[in-house]
């Protein structure tokens, strides 16, 4: 798992429209005006869109409202989610597995997403999750040592466990702690080695020969979670399904897990796949925890967040008051909306601002104060949360533990 | 670590003698009719060799006879093994490192060659020995079970212990159950995978593109061991030199490990290098645990034994007995002679056997049965040891602890 959900470099100005996106776990890149094409990106991985006919049969079989992150599109792309809305028909289980790359001290607010929707998915399916702190990885493509990578670990592990996930169902840990500590995980990462070759990993990950073999070795770390039996002391000798959530940068972790579980026993995990979080600067900036402008950071002050927004966020906005109350705001490029979608719950709310803004009655200056409010409670609130967060409560997290899961055949 | 300590590939009866040995971990082959060119050897890998002054140091600064192994040149290259003495001579600490692949499950006697010099080593310096079995390499390359490379381990473990190792100063692990409950060596594992390149261990081991990339990643697995720090149960937090005795073809991975362990703060591990174990069809032909007409297994029966060298033990002796007592028997190829270099200690016996055989006093049957006589109590006397090693001794010797050791700085 990587730190930055978006890093998309701006290397034209003005895309000609035409040009392929990049989309690796380690680099995103697009050449076009509105950021990512993704529907493309569906069929160049060859993953499923999240269509109405799939949000509706949530609906119906889970009894709730899907997640404003589904209805909005955020997240817009899957593989094999009709079979888990099977199983959970049928009572069978499933769990689900997301992971994160820390690689700051303090993660932003884009970084929330895949756990925000996670802790609803956890909610709304009552399943066991285990989310995976690649803090091995950071070691070797970040070249920082291992005492710190781990302690990135767990300063991130606090912000997630804020999201309010239930302890009871909840296994975080890190791979440079974790992986010395369970036989299984270890096993089942030289079961998936031996399934993939150099070729696969160059194919899939763009490796070269001047890569580091840490590098190379790396991607079957992130595809154990995905093997139920890598967790006996959650999942005893049971072969579960899993789900996984994540940004589609991930997805070629995934697809490579695809194609050895069935090779050693186990079920292909189902996906869920998100878009990208836009860097405030617009989705053509490179989003980065080392410059602190470009993002809202979960330990930011409601005066930084208002400073941030007003001076930086990317406007869709016309040059004068005059001209955009005559052609109005493009919301499409404009990130104070963008960051709305993802943040506002409210739809009626959402739907007058777009109006609003696309009509030319709302300002640049009045949308950003739109957000500005949505984020400095959201941001307040977490911080509330994490103050809670002992060491102690951290260790309970991560204590390999039986989640008291029972399998129902 | 591989099962087979002699790989010789029957290519050539008559080699030229120019013609280049190879020396891998997975492949050792000559064209030569006496074998590898040890001496060539030597200055290919740029190790050095154990001469007479080496010898004389070693015997002045731990006043016990030098093994019979070091006397006759079977353990006869090494690496900073003055260093060693260094240490020893300043009461300095040190710890000594080998290992074994499990690869079947009976071993031969060829396979106790680097364990007969450890436990010698290790009385004579007093030092905790580690010994990997590399059952994490096993399933990579042979595609076997886990669960069954763990029994190989655990089976060559009891052989292992029959050697006599003291309790008190040895651990024995095998990396699939170990490196799951020792997180310290996976981390240690990270930090070595980061320091190599692919082109690396393309160079080093002749990895291909189409290798699957467990084979890539295994070599830092075989060079943690060698790094202190990841055995803080023994070592607690201090940088103790390692020594390594192994046959040479395992060189490539300490040749490796060498270069990375001063990157990341620990000395490089000395070496002490064996020569080759010949099948018992001479030099050419490869040893295999699958076909046990070309060894002599450490569960052979005194018949078999007797049955074994009398039919197939390569003869340098002449056609007839009348050519044999003119022309005299050539000691450079005949395995009984061989094999007595190894393990009849009596330099003395040795040296009239050597003296006879070529003269032709003593004929191709008489040699061989000179062989019989030593193997048959050696081996019965192995299996004697071995029946008294139950899983709870195994377990004692598996388990991670404190060896007691004390750092004297």
């Amino acid at each position: 798992m990587t730190a930055e959900i978006v890093e998309i470099e701006a290397l034209s100005i003005n895309g000609t429209g035409d040009e392929e996106d990049v989309v690796t776990p380690w680099n995103v890149t697009s050449k076009n005006d509105t950021g990512i094409d993704y529907d493309k990106l569906i069929k160049k991985f060859g993953s499923s869109k999240i269509d109405d006919e799939l949000i509706n049969r949530f609906e119906k079989i889970t009894q709730k409202r899907p997640h404003h992150f589904l209805r909005r599109g955020i997240f817009f792309s899957h593989r094999d989610m009709h079979t888990i809305l099977n199983l959970y028909e049928q009572g069978k289980p499933f769990y689900l597995y997301t992971g994160r790359g820390p690689s700051s001290d303090s993660m932003h607010i884009g970084h929330l997403i895949p756990f925000m929707f996670c802790k609803w998915l956890q909610d709304v399916f009552d399943v066991p999750l285990v989310i995976q702190l690649t803090d091995d990885e950071k070691a070797i493509w970040k070249n920082i040592d291992i005492e710190s990578a781990i302690k990135l670990a767990h300063n991130n592990a606090k912000d997630i466990i804020a999201c309010g996930f239930n302890l009871s169902k909840t296994f975080i840990f890190s791979n440079l702690e974790h992986i010395g500590n369970n036989p299984a995980f270890y096993q089942n990462m030289i079961r998936v080695q031996r399934c993939v070759t150099y070729n696969q990993v160059k194919g899939i990950f763009g490796f070269g020969d001047s890569d580091p073999i840490g590098k190379i070795a790396f991607p079957p770390t992130q595809a154990a979670p995905a093997i139920s039996g890598t967790f006996p002391f959650i999942f005893q000798d049971k072969k579960v399904a899993c789900l996984i959530p994540c940004a589609i940068d991930q997805d070629p972790y995934f697809r490579m897990t695809r194609d050895v579980t069935p090779k050693i026993g186990y079920p292909k995990p189902a996906l869920l796949h998100s878009t990208f979080f836009p860097a405030l600067q617009g989705s053509k900036t490179k989003m980065s925890a080392s410059d602190n402008l470009t993002a809202v950071f979960l330990t930011d002050t409601p005066k930084q967040i208002k400073n941030k927004i007003n001076k930086y966020a990317f406007s869709g906005g016309q040059a004068t008051v005059e001209e955009h109350r005559r052609l109005g705001g493009n919301c499409e490029v404009d990130v104070s909306y963008q960051w709305l979608r993802f943040f506002l719950e409210d739809d009626e709310k959402l739907k007058k601002i777009r109006e609003g803004y696309t009509s030319g009655q709302i300002l640049s200056g009045e949308i950003k104060k739109e957000l500005i409010e949505v984020l400095q409670p959201l941001v307040a609130k977490h911080q509330e949360a994490r103050s809670k967060i002992t060491d102690d409560i951290l260790k309970e997290f991560m204590k390999p533990r039986d989640l008291g899961f029972v399998y129902k055949s």
